[in-house]
């Protein structure tokens, strides 16, 4: 189910510069879109957070948390249509669509990040887990930092 | 990846109505969390509606929106706890926390119909396609008929 979802959406969005909208019925739905999936993915670095942060933080948890955001990280970078960035409350910069290259990079980086999170909490690795954890947090960062509004 | 997701979601749904609002940090945030899933929901039913209406259904396209249905339909019924069905602009109905039965099997159905989907979908089975997917519709509708306020 999983691995062949990858090429496919990677395709997606390497494509999304192309024809506007594409995917949407109008930009505000893009919009909507991408700040549904991005609200879903603080709720689940949360709870990943959460654990880390406990006395004894449960590794299965974890991995059904990084199972998730495995899925729908894919699903943000899909959702930035050209001419999108002015649309609901948006913070999307104009960055994002000037520099298609480097957004591409931070998509690869949070996917690559995100499979080995899955990984080592699928393992019961907790350093691995911290680790690839703080890296995820880190690519989040980075990518708000050039491509988001304050 | 899948398999060892399913019964561990499962349990979280069956668990929702006891401990309120176990995993999130406020009632709203139960509220956005399920608001967005559904919108992803909306979404990509309708770009699969749209592939099943077009004049050469793309099945490829229909199973990766499924792929993704078959995911976050599975977090929508994580996101009721007791007591968050008027925050936000919910229109979570009481009933929800009344009948957990019934709501309980709009799950099983949803999530056993979207498996039909996929199943269809990959197989390449433009016409079984077409019947699970009329089959997810109901179900979507169903409960909205019975759980959400107009």
């Amino acid at each position: 189910m999983k691995k062949p979802l990858r090429p496919i959406l990677l395709a997606v969005a390497v494509a999304i510069a192309a024809p506007a909208f594409a995917q949407f019925a109008k930009p505000e739905d893009a919009y909507k879109y991408r700040a549904s999936v991005m609200f879903l993915q603080g709720q689940h670095m949360g709870r990943i957070n959460a654990q880390l942060k406990s006395d004894k933080p449960s590794l299965p948890a974890i991995a059904e948390n990084a199972a998730i955001l495995d899925t729908v990280n894919r699903l943000s970078f899909t959702a930035f249509p050209e001419g999108s960035d002015m649309v609901g409350n948006s913070r999307a910069k104009p960055e994002i669509w000037k520099d298609q290259a480097k957004f591409k990079q931070y998509a690869d980086r949070l996917n690559g990040d995100v499979a080995k999170l899955v990984a080592a909490s699928k393992a019961g690795d907790l350093s691995a887990t911290r680790s690839a954890f703080q890296s995820v947090a880190q690519v989040c960062k980075a990518c708000h930092d050039d491509f988001r509004r304050d």
